[in-house]
């Protein structure tokens, strides 16, 4: 709130500075706000000060070419309840497919799924989404599967909010990513999703690029179809799982070196953050608690999906960055109500 | 040596013109030429043309952020003859670590390395070369392998040349690199060797940071170690192999989008190549053919390191561009003599 107030005293003196200074050689007023949806105080104080120390000049300094930030996204870039969005993809292409596959019906997971029961869907615990995943995302080449979840973006929407799934992106998030940008970072999304998945919106939706996108995986195969062209064949084989410990192994296969800033907001991220903060240079670590019913929702330790149980301890003991939705953000997301 | 000729007067006339107009807001007089080490001909005629049509406005353009480029390193980038550099690693790594395995003096591959009987090591083959990997490239960390490479690097010195390998690279290719650059476009090396051997030197060489090497690697492992501290350690166990059909899989893995220009040198690139020239934007792919035994190598057909058979026969199918080292490339290497 008290942020809010001075960033309009300040805007007010913007306007009158260059009014009376109107050979300025500064294109943006040095007061300007880069974050202006976080609320001031401990989290956005933590940010800037980092952000300042690593750029610069001074003991604390790391050249553009090491400013590596790293983010999770379900929870941490945008809404991951009720389900994942890529959940909410797989089910809709079960209903989608089910016409082409009458053995569905009596076969789980599918059957659970058609007939809309959801702890039927549960009780088939991993292998049953294991089965969901390859039955919706493999057989196909990367090209085709990469059009139905545009398509699907296109047309499906949260059943909260009733958005498309690419709105529920919050707000302080995006102006993060942009700050570290224009302050020479390189941002990437580390995400326990499918790649493939991630790759589709994240250029528009969060201006990274697909080469800055680390994620699971399933198998893919080249394959040079009759008529002499070459394709990508998604198989119904893992091959890579960006969770937990997966995390830093992926970073490290990536992107080949230790990133300065990771943010995460569940357990599945504990280890990045662990091998973020554990490098040489300066780094801030930091996770998104979800404290905010009313605005999003709020859940930690006993959650089926995001779950912070252990990553909170870690942090509380380690003094790591814990960003409190409720009272550190005051806007979750660009669009109103 | 036309176009030598013509550089020289074009550089005589930019000294008149800068004298003449010496307030001209052009930084560099516009016929610079971002190849001086290629001869005028097909293959740099060829170059300069694809980027001229993908960076202008007009039906062929392709936005920046599109303008995707690949190369091979081994054989592409810089020598692999008479064995690829990370091989002579490896080889120098066992007799630096036979000390400590005294077992070694019994057990093939080691014995026929440890002996210098070249003959005998090859006729280990496949197995011999993925226990001779195993045993200098696992059992660390990715930390640990990092610093021995880089020592290795500072130290080793190639038979032929006398020289550091990094210094063996073409320069007409790091030219390539750096006019492609400077045209908007992002350059990946995609290399069948190590990626965590390439990328200790790929920044420093060839301006590449390491988030932009793919290639071949084996499985790391995240562990906490007893004092708190995380490491990535490097098992016995391939994790992807970079080469033929894992190129196109590789860059559709770590880049998530179709290259527009693509560069290697032997059959293990066939498939990258085919992969790029298959996409709906227009594309250039290319192939150094090594047609220099006085200055650099002669080999294609029978070669056992880098063979070029298949896509040499290929790329005169359908027109690729084949760069003859003897007739196109001025300058092979930055060092002289």
């Amino acid at each position: 709130m008290a942020w809010r107030l001075s960033r309009r005293q300040g805007l007010a003196m913007g306007v009158w500075t260059a009014a009376a200074v109107p050979f300025s050689a500064s294109a943006q007023p040095a007061h300007a706000d880069p974050l202006p949806s976080w609320n001031d105080g401990p989290a956005k104080r933590s940010i800037m000060t980092f952000v300042g120390r690593v750029t610069r000049e001074g003991p604390d300094f790391v050249p553009s070419a090491r400013r590596i930030a790293v983010f999770d996204n379900d929870g941490t870039l945008w809404v991951e309840q009720p389900i994942y969005a890529q959940l909410a993809f797989a089910l809709d292409r079960v209903r989608a497919l089910a016409p082409q596959h009458p053995e569905w019906r009596a076969a789980q997971p599918f059957k659970a799924i058609l007939e809309g029961d959801t702890s039927g869907f549960l009780a088939t615990g991993e292998k049953g989404a294991l089965e969901l995943i390859m039955a919706t995302h493999a057989g196909m080449t990367t090209t085709q599967f990469a059009a139905t979840v545009a398509d699907w973006l296109a047309s499906a929407r949260d059943g909260r909010f009733h958005r498309p799934y690419t709105e529920l992106t919050y707000q302080p998030m995006l102006e993060l990513l942009r700050f570290l940008r224009a302050s020479g970072f390189k941002t990437f999304i580390v995400t326990g999703g499918g790649v493939e998945f991630v790759r589709v919106f994240s250029e528009r939706v969060y201006a990274i690029p697909p080469e800055q996108v680390i994620g699971s995986s399933i198998v893919t195969r080249f394959v040079m179809e009759p008529d002499g062209k070459p394709v990508l064949e998604r198989e119904a084989r893992i091959n890579f799982i960006d969770d937990g410990p997966g995390k830093p192994v992926g970073i490290n296969q990536f992107i080949g070196r230790r990133p300065i800033l990771a943010f995460g907001n569940s357990d599945g991220d504990r280890e990045m953050l662990e091998w973020t903060s554990a490098g040489d240079a300066p780094s801030l670590v930091g996770l998104v608690h979800h404290t905010d019913a009313a605005r999003e929702w709020a859940y930690d330790r006993r959650s089926g999906v995001g779950r912070l149980d252990k990553a909170l301890n870690e942090a509380n003991r380690k003094g790591w960055l814990v960003v409190d939705m409720k009272r550190d953000w005051w806007e979750i997301f660009a669009f109103k109500g």
